[in-house]
């Protein structure tokens, strides 16, 4: 998994049947510190009622459709749990 | 998923018999800004009817296959919606 | 999907039974314009008969074992169609 | 699989609920001398009782699923081995 | 696949128990002159009885697990073949 920022929303009328009712949230992959990565935004279905500006976990490849929201749906990333606290090196770099 | 530009099409007359009557698309991956991102190129299977110059989102590896027009092909990406409006940081990105 | 150009193959004599009879090329990613991209070369199995010097599209991961060729085998890569043309922005890349 | 050191954990209390009872670590991948690679951090459950400092192994998508623990739930990377020794060149690089 | 140089070996005593008696190889993945690519090292799980110092290709993700030693295991790169020649652009960069 990746963290990540939730940093907005995408919303797409015409799409696949199989992905009606789902949110897709833009997400800013972050590194150990919650200061945006090098990685580019990736597009997650939200799992967990995560919001704008909330730190999460996102998983990818097939892992996404390990959900019931998302099971045999054509989707690639899910936001599966919105972090309360990152501690590295002893440090707490997060806590929400 | 990722965030794409259509930018073309890709014609192919032999290839696997599974391959038969999909349309592949060029797509250049955008940023937040629907700028291009360092990202190069990819081909994925259209099945949503997108048209060059669309803004899309495509699903990477088994999720390609996870739409009625995909299932058991040996494709890898998909296009599964075409994004009416991106928004991030309060701002309107993109707005079709 | 990407798009490659066929520059050479492997030849393995001692590897997994699974893998009999397949045939390995040497592929180098290429971008729009069809000049080599930075991407590293990447080995595929051949499923369409390909031939050095051809530009083609190739599948990975999981897409890559489905094919009948490629079935239940240890393979992460296939190159399942031969490219004729790649049109984007109105021009013609490439003609085969 | 990658080579990384346990640098920290992540707490989320709000997640799927296939999430519960998982513990979540906070990975820095190395290089073959033990090094910060450049790669960013990842998240990773943990299978195998690994501890903050710590050489681990640790295996991306579907794999991540092929544990008793992981089985069928939304997670994209596991620790699967705490490493005791990395030869290479014929030099002990790590030794615990 | 990618093609790799086997450099060492990785010990690792506590791990997940599907991964007893597999022996984990440090692979350095090269280019098409068999020189170092810039991609960082990899573990992977030897099928084919490679050694150190031996090109070998490698497949990865759910590939890794289609060999009868690999199935169902945690694993997520799997070495399934020794290469005996590389030939691009009509020369031929390796003989064993």
């Amino acid at each position: 998994m990746l963290l990540a920022e939730v940093i907005g929303t995408v919303v797409a009328s015409r799409k696949e049947e199989e992905l009606e009712g789902l949110r897709f949230l833009v997400l800013q992959p972050v590194n150990k510190d919650i200061k945006a990565s090098s990685k580019g935004v990736v597009v997650a279905v939200d799992a967990v009622g995560a919001g704008v500006g909330e730190v999460v976990l996102f998983a990818s490849g097939s892992a996404a459709r390990q959900t019931s929201l998302t099971k045999n749906r054509p989707v690639d990333a899910v936001v599966m749990a919105i972090v309360d606290q990152v501690e590295t090196g002893g440090n707490v770099h997060y806590n929400k």
